[in-house]
């Protein structure tokens, strides 16, 4: 890697966590300042704006934040298992970037107007929802999960309230929102989606 | 009421929409100016801060999404129907103050900061919360709701789940979240809560 992609590179890690606890007006420059260690100038060198940086450091966050919560997820054969697995990823792998879920924040910074950041909310959105839903195609598939199952609207409950769930967890600093929903998602998928063995593909 | 007050409460009305859509960093003097069309010592006069104008917005815009939210509840006498009737409403009576739910807004812009907002966010929830869990109580006594139901976990799922389909609604302007998860919550409550009738206290 050049010494200026590096430079780079550093100030978006740097600033994510900025972004993610201030928001997009409460990162003040000098904020930038200091935890990067560069001036204005060598921060904007890199970025044409503090809209572009900020895009830039949300897409890293939100990358950060998949990535713990999709861990160890390819090890998990059924498709069921994984969905809980992911799940509890998402409970108990919080924190990776300091101040909640990246995607939450900047949905609830941007919802009115900032239509960069906006658009990249959207599209992690869209990943995530995406991800469910292929899960869920692969498990009726296999036979592993009720063919009628709505996996749009599965995928939508379990974004809802694990996202409310951490606004709650946010606000008061205990997980009790958290594991509920936990709890009442993976009773939900035990009893209405998962299909008993029996009919399950033996192939 | 005394014109003071009268003057008080007019740019508490006016400023709640653009801290709820600007944020607290993002809701700016001049657009507050030009809300209230007063000059900045006009408004000042009658809060000794920023912080102390945007507590009293928040206050007021949840009043008023609260009111919109219990709307028609007492006319309910059934407490499954109740909880079912406050989702409902919740779903459809959106935007009495614009830019979405203040207790979302307010958490996710105060939660690593701000506390006199924070608090008040806190306090909001807390409000929330204990308005769902009496419901469930008072179902309980009523032998309508089944004596196991654990009503802090249901209001936490109740709250989850609606707050964080505001957010994808927000987000992506339609309402496919929200109407998966009244749906999903409505059926909850139909097979998982509803005492059948010949339970039910004949009193």
């Amino acid at each position: 890697m050049r010494k200026g992609e590096h430079t780079r590179q550093e100030i978006i890690r740097k600033a994510a966590p900025i972004f993610n606890q201030r928001g997009y007006d409460g990162a003040a420059l000098s904020d930038l300042m200091r935890a990067t260690g560069l001036e204005k100038g060598g921060i904007y060198r890199h970025f044409s704006s503090k809209q572009a940086l900020a895009a830039e450091a949300f897409d890293y966050a939100w990358q950060q934040t998949v990535n713990a919560r999709i861990q160890d997820l390819d090890t998990i054969s059924n498709t069921v298992d994984r969905l809980k697995k992911l799940i509890a990823n998402f409970v108990e792998r919080r924190g990776i970037i300091p101040g909640g879920c990246p995607l939450l924040n900047t949905a609830i910074d941007t919802d009115d107007g900032n239509s960069v950041l906006r658009e990249r909310a959207c599209k992690a959105l869209r990943g995530w929802r995406s991800h469910l839903t292929s899960i869920v195609s692969a498990g009726i598939k296999a036979r592993e999960i009720r063919p009628k199952t709505d996996a749009k609207k599965l995928a939508a409950l379990i974004i809802s309230s694990l996202e409310g769930a951490v606004m709650v967890y946010r606000l008061e600093r205990n997980e009790e929102a958290l594991r509920a929903v936990q709890s009442h998602l993976e009773r939900y998928l035990e009893t209405e989606l998962r299909l008993p063995a029996k009919n399950q593909n033996k192939n």
